[in-house]
């Protein structure tokens, strides 16, 4: 694809991915995709990330179900950040239980969660 | 500052930071922190980055003017990534002249620039 050619991977192969959901705008998820990880996501029009602390392709939902549909995908001006604009099944993109991974919220020095545990991660991650 | 001391840095003493804007969601720029940029962006609160290829400190929009005041400091389920929720001064984060740096949208194998430039570079960085 020539599209990925132009994508700028770094020293590591790698590329910082933000999931935003497609029709609110809140940002999801954030994650990082290898070569790979970006093609399979634009092949499968699915979500599919590379998991530095496991090493291997992260096939986001696999586990839990709560993949995530992509409606549009963007680069930046560098073209070495992706953004997904995405659909996120199961309304539960964090591994927590949460609509989104970005809960805490800095209030005088502390950080505070701002957002309730949708489903318990033990009922996910059976 | 305690909450400082919970954020998780990488080997490089950076973080990753996206910057939303805080009425709209439209995500406006991806950029690095390292911890005194992190300190400088709550203490001022306007958003301070570390650039990687100058080596320094970047005070966003010590040269363009469009500088980008905190509303909301965000971190991730694993506060390894920053989101802030941000009045971008002047209506433009990119350097290219744009609103977003998030202009390049990906169409049949083509990134198709989906926005204009509001004001040429030459006239913002003179």
């Amino acid at each position: 694809m020539d599209a990925l050619k132009q994508v700028k991977f770094d020293d590591q192969g790698l590329i910082p991915a933000i999931a935003q959901d497609y029709q609110t705008g809140e940002i999801l998820m954030f994650a990082w995709m290898n070569q790979e990880a970006l093609s399979l996501t634009i092949e499968k029009q699915q979500a599919v990330y590379y998991s530095r602390s496991r090493k291997k392709l992260w096939f986001k939902g696999e586990e839990s179900g709560h993949s995530q549909l992509i409606k549009e995908i963007y680069s930046d001006c560098d073209q070495d950040v992706i953004l997904l604009k995405i659909e996120q099944i199961g309304g539960i993109a964090c591994h927590t239980g949460r609509a989104s991974c970005f809960f805490q919220k800095l209030d005088n020095d502390n950080w505070l969660t701002t957002a309730d545990v949708i489903k318990d991660p033990k009922d996910i991650y059976e």
